[in-house]
């Protein structure tokens, strides 16, 4: 009977969303414990926050470099064994390589990097370390995405030809169309944001779900951007034509102006023999579809799911599950990877899910600024 | 008080799907009486049915020609006045394009003819006869369609920004993945179908619905398609970028493999102040979305709605109307037209939208052929 | 291959919302002509109406004794075969009656009489005559509904043992509210309406719904209705326990002043093996449900659903049908029995669904009147 | 800056489902700890249990009267401060009153008591020791739940005349129509499951649902069960009509037998200017009607939310919260009690919700057994 992780937390203090999301999402299941953490860059504050959540101060350290010295002077039985990192994206390669190249396991927030170049070396320090790295696209921890994935492993819609995923939401509307505005936000400020404002933040879920939920790979892309002002320099709006194989197509639709639209991350799939139909927003029911019987519902906690969504699921049929649960469930799938138990390898999305999702980020970039032509994503 | 008009049915004989919406639809609204017909080439056949459905036989007539020669010889008042265009889709120009020529209205269905050069044709013919030509994109009809092209004129959206519309079937999957079928079926034979099946049979009406509820042209394209195999001569499914004016982006999404799917043409628009979202399967509902206001289900028959959508209502709010009433809409402003009373430009598409609508395949095709690149519509 | 049969309409004139939906239905099938007709007891404005609809004025009659009288004289191959009652509630009766007695067929709007007694009274005229009698409980015309049937009949439920079923609708709140409205409007006056409102109008109908999918019989009921205010003398609202048998009960609750209700009739049938649940503003989706397998979704016009189901779509799947269709339907079936066609004994209600339903009103009001005890309803 | 709160849990251990909802509950916003417990009847399986949840093992204590003992003779800020009460339904009551009476705050699962006498005299024993007691009726912590309350205590709904709510399971399907099962099984034998199946479990949450929305109270009702099999005496199914001011009626119905019903949970509350409609299964989606306006659809996060409902949503909108956030809530509402911060009373229920739902359930239970006749509940 083993006793709860060690868990350290980088970032996420104060009334950060993503710092409550994976509080309590480590707490769901009962397999970890805040052992230590870095919650704020401010000391001051860092212990304020920590005290508010009754987490003991002796190891809640004034930065991410003490953390790291301090840890490593500590017996392994009581070192912190994995951090979480929700700092900003700036920071996650960093962070996370430091950590791997000590030997800690990490929880990462998305995206993983800030470019294709840096996932490629933390992938490589990754493979060194041999330590757990869990990449948090949270989406993949709804039982009914689970189960669109072992459905379609299955066979069950048979070999697939179409694939249509979307993620829109609208509340960048509420600054881009006041000029004052758009100038002065970081989230459209490329030199704070990144290269990619609606694929990076967004779009890059979508992706993630069609490879995770398909088993399948994006061969190539084409991409066409909205930057709504000539002034604004981020993409707020894109659609992107994949391909995944011969005769294998899809598109990935996603929108940060799409109004009144809130999480509206959505995926169908269509195969030789049915369908299969998911949005974020309602996430316990998933329609199976066919041309020649009656629309399936599926929903979460029957026997009739596999195992992989059954596990995810800790209450009978009817009892609503949402994104703390689903991020739990990816927080369990780790915990067992920590603790060198058998898990399924759906069970959390991987450095390999890092790494493709910023060959994902760049080649929409590229292929934009190419004027729309086909770019190839690595194998 | 006016006498109906005289319909003559050209085609939609025997157990025609087409000819039983038209015919309920000109009845809907007690303006029509079939007069005259060719139902069916074969000339038993076409008096066959005339019986079944008990139309009188003395204007039934053995074919196109015939019926409008012996017209031509009656009294003005006695003569048919608009001619239903129900044949096969080749059929459609020439049929059209002598009834202009001989002074008859004429109501067509889509595609208005195989070529945009043909489409050309047809538009000069008919500024010349002067005449009412009213062109069945049946889903302009629906009361809820209606309302949005009202609610976007009046500006309730503001500026429009996107675009995303989808017509999605299902039905080729139980030809295309049996070789045998698929090489047999003319629905899949260039020679017989025209040049595209997809776009011109169903990705036309989405493209339709685009510029009838937005007030907006797509000014350029860039297109997509798949064949599933590489012996099929013919789209089945493809994914197209639209621009529509500086910053102003969409998507139309068209498939006939989308399994499961029966009839799912949807559109979304998306503007700077709110947002609009409808279904055809769900015909009766229409969502405004908001980013900062719960969203609102408009629905049919309420006082909140425009003049254009509560014109196309019969019932009180509740009694869904269905396809038959959305295509007896179209009749029903084309018979206004007809009889020279005041209508709205919203009560039925036009000649313009039939060279718009072969434009727009004409141009899908290219785009696909030169390997997806941008192609201009004309003006 | 038949003529169209000879319809006479009685009532249904000017704006009336319940004629334009019988003489849409009636037309939609080609099956009947619409030979004569009283559409007003207004002379002047009765034949105006036949002018506005361009039906033949020769047999457009000053009032229905004349019609009966007239068409009386006139061979019987000439001769108005059937009459559609859509004349106010208190009329049926007579004009029914008198019908039968003459030889004609009957098409009769709900409520068949004013009373139970007046129904018996109808039911052995019917018998004499022997000629076909259909009463238009719309809703049973929905493919949908007329699925229900067919897969409980099959068993597909196994044993039924409960049943929940509404008929909300909201419009009375605009009227009831106001004390000056509601004591002067006909609908909430006794002498005017009859002696229900709630039950008599809609909750009948939810009472039909329940026998006609079921094929079971409601035993006993009691009822409490909802007057809203101490002046007003008509339920707008009640609930109805329901007994169909041993162990097998259930519930139908009626509303008009469910505000912000449409017209919200709807069904619920749970058994032994499996449930149904069906909502008439959206008709086209039925659901089956189990307790161990995924809910499905029927829709009309697929080949999974009955003969009885599929004669009642016209188009394919995907393209909604409505009201009009539906009550299209129960023309439908009327013209083969009119005609002495074999036809299926779910295509329309008769003259026992007529008793029935005045049984039902009666028995609410004894039961409400009775402080809420159990009434009998006849075997 | 408080320290977490010291919570004892008593029952809950293995597999208990209860058991993993509260855990997580309260972990949920960082404020209680797991300090003592009794998880288990069994002290190895009890102790067992704690280590696999890592709680230290000290003050995990063989029985319940230990641990109320042992923790007496803590010094008071070491002492535990609430226990949530997750055991069988007989012991709720003792253990309840036992805590109340040494000064315990208490978190109590429902039914509060077997009955209403018992009920009332733990009324007085909380009156006596004014600490805090929650009854955990988790449904009234959803934030959607939360809004009606607002909504219809600032009036937006004005008088409220009409209430429907239902809570339809499907499961006792599974048992009951085995003779062998039904004569077996606990929950169907009255001297282990007490006076009432369905009411008692399930019919009781849609009561309280009634109350804290509306904030009216029923005064009397009218009770019919179904028993579905002579030799089962325990309700599975069963409608109530209820009163609750004059003029103001409604039906509660509940059933365990409702085939292919999960958690169906729904209410709909009709007034004089509008409506509102939510079912537990969606419970993110609020639907506002009204007669003469579009129906709105509130969602959790919104601005345009009341503070009460944005206090139980921790994300923003279109991020689904569920089941676990909506216990949370009413852990957070009585930490706040505990720790005598200021709280609005709709954040938990509380004593009186608790002797309301005892003297319905008694109530419905002396309703069908006087042949279904009113039964007034106390004020």
């Amino acid at each position: 009977m083993p006793k709860k992780i060690r868990l350290g937390i980088l970032g996420g203090g104060g009334d950060s969303l993503i710092g409550v999301l994976h509080r309590v999402a480590s707490q769901i299941n009962d397999n970890y414990e805040i052992t230590g953490a870095v919650f704020n860059p401010d000391f001051k504050a860092n212990k304020a926050f920590a005290r508010e959540i009754d987490v003991p101060l002796n190891r809640i350290y004034k930065d991410f470099d003490t953390l790291v010295e301090e840890e490593m002077k500590l017996p392994e039985n009581e070192r912190i064994q994995v951090c979480s990192i929700l700092t900003p994206n700036f920071l996650h390669f960093p962070m996370a390589k430091k950590l791997l190249d000590n030997g800690f396991h990490v929880i990462c927030e998305k995206p993983m990097t800030t470019s294709l170049a840096e996932a490629k070396t933390l992938q490589k320090a990754h493979k060194k370390a041999g330590t757990v790295f869990a990449l948090t696209h949270t989406y993949t921890g709804y039982p009914m995405v689970r189960q669109m994935r072992e459905m379609i492993k299955k066979g069950e819609l048979g070999k697939i030809h179409k694939i249509d995923a979307r993620y829109y939401q609208g509340w960048i509307n509420t600054i881009i169309h006041d000029k004052k505005k758009r100038s002065s936000v970081w989230r459209l400020d490329p030199k704070k944001a990144g290269i990619s404002s609606c694929m990076g933040d967004i779009g890059v879920h979508a992706f993630n779900l069609v490879e995770y939920t398909t088993g399948l790979k994006v061969k190539s892309l084409l991409c066409d951007f909205n930057y709504l002002y000539k002034d604004n320099k981020m993409d707020v709006d894109g659609t992107v034509l994949i391909r995944l194989d011969d005769h294998v197509k899809g598109v990935i639709r996603s929108s940060q102006v799409a109004t009144g639209e809130e999480n509206g991350l959505a995926i169908a799939i269509y195969g030789e023999k049915g369908a299969l139909r998911w949005e974020q927003e309602r996430p316990n029911f998933l329609y199976k579809m066919s041309d020649t019987e009656p629309t399936q519902i599926y929903k979460p906690g029957h026997e009739y799911n596999s195992k992989l969504s059954l596990d995810g699921t800790k209450l009978p049929a009817g009892h609503p599950e949402g994104i703390f649960d689903s991020m739990a469930n990816i927080y369990l799938g780790a915990a067992k990877a920590i603790r060198g138990k058998k898990y399924d390898d759906g069970e959390f999305p991987t450095m390999e899910d890092g790494v493709r999702g910023m060959n994902f980020i760049e080649a929409t970039v590229a292929s934009h600024k190419a004027k729309n032509t086909w770019v190839k994503l690595m194998k």
